[in-house]
């Protein structure tokens, strides 16, 4: 039998967050609004980074990641309630970036909503520049991701 | 003398609205947050439909405008106070869809501060599928561009 | 022993969500954006509208609930990660109106993080004026709050 | 001849500022969220508080404004397009905290769309207590307000 679209993202993706749709993520269209899905994206890295060990803590920070870029292809109109599940992997880590690769289950249409990606720059905030991707934090994403980069 | 990227800019996007940055769109990262841009996209594309005579009525719509991807590529951080300046133009109307793209220019900066795009599906809400885009709005955006698509 | 502060809200309040606070609810202070509690009491609102029967099907609606009003009162400052329970309960159904109670409790912290009110104005959005609670809503209302009103 | 109560407003609050209602502010009732009504009073808050030396720098703040309570009053709905006036005044300040008044009014409507209030306190984070508003700020809002309080 054909796995389905679903099984495959959830062994393909190995960092996952759920998330109730909110009835105020809805807009006038009736359906969740465009910038939500990017905000499940943004919470769903968050989670990533702290398990491989970002400095995500607020001001002050001399390293960090900055985001570069972010996509998102929208595959279902969303209305609450529902609840999704945000699934995140990392396929590749350049010299100071790495891309991430996003996914949204829908529970209620037991269906991939939206696929995603964003491009993440390891940054040095004071010199206002990008630097190289430590060794530590290559490492941990290695080891979440279950294979090397 | 070289034009400037807000010149060329200015020149190649025919619609133009004018934002200014909320203390409340900033993150903890003590910058304006991710999905802050693509509401700001969100914002010039719903111009810009009005002025293609889009039908982006709430509620009930048979067919309209429907968001198929975006993307977006952050080039400066931004923070408040600031005033920016977003801009959007359509190269290129499919059958069905018409791909969008988007600049972000920072008033305070005086750069662009951010590149994306949209692609808009043309959909019938009532049979969930897309549908051409009507010789109306095809004209109306070559009327708005300044040239045949 | 006394009864604790969140022993006594779990009593007093009859309708209850969960929400997990996103990264991206913090603003430049580095804490949840006061915005975001009442977009928590919205959502805990909606759900207590659901149960009693309130009309909140998206456009196109002839009688059903209006915000008049919202208050809260900030008593922690609250940061990622932690979960957020929300209650609401109704002390009062006026004529055309009913006031309801929220009350907020961080789970990390383990204390009323804030507390608030809304009124609730039954409305005819045809003639754009409130109309008598129904009958039918009012015994709901009754039902989960365990008492007459 | 009666002064309307926009007249009336534009003498009472000395603070203002106007921000173009957003096709996103909109929710699936089709008209402007609750919560972006309180975003608006925070963003003329916060314009207040620069006028008045409040410390509203991100992070590592020592000493700094913190919002205890917030109210509002939702008077009209709101719909896309629009721009709204928003207004701040401070009739009172006490020992550690000062009482600002806010008032919204839709240019389209012609109308005040609603009134709210924030208590603001002056707040020691390292002592995580409320301490004194400095003479330096109560000079300055009664120089806003352009009498003794």
């Amino acid at each position: 039998m054909a796995e389905s679209e679903i099984e495959k993202a959830r062994k393909e993706y190995p960092v996952w967050i759920s998330l109730p749709i909110l009835w105020g993520d809805q807009d006038a269209f009736g359906h969740v609004n465009n910038t939500v899905y990017i905000r499940w994206f943004e919470s769903c890295r968050i989670v990533y980074g702290e398990r491989a060990g970002f400095d995500q803590s607020a001001g002050g920070r001399d390293i960090g990641p900055i985001l570069a870029a972010v996509s998102c292809s929208y595959r279902k109109q969303l209305t609450y309630p529902d609840t999704v599940h945000i699934g995140a992997r990392v396929p590749k880590i350049g010299n100071s970036s790495l891309r991430m690769e996003h996914v949204i289950i829908s529970e209620r249409l037991q269906a991939v909503a939206a696929l995603g990606d964003s491009t993440i720059v390891s940054f040095d905030y004071t010199a206002q520049k990008p630097i190289a991707v430590s060794a530590d934090i290559r490492a941990k994403v290695e080891q979440i991701e279950g294979h090397p980069l």
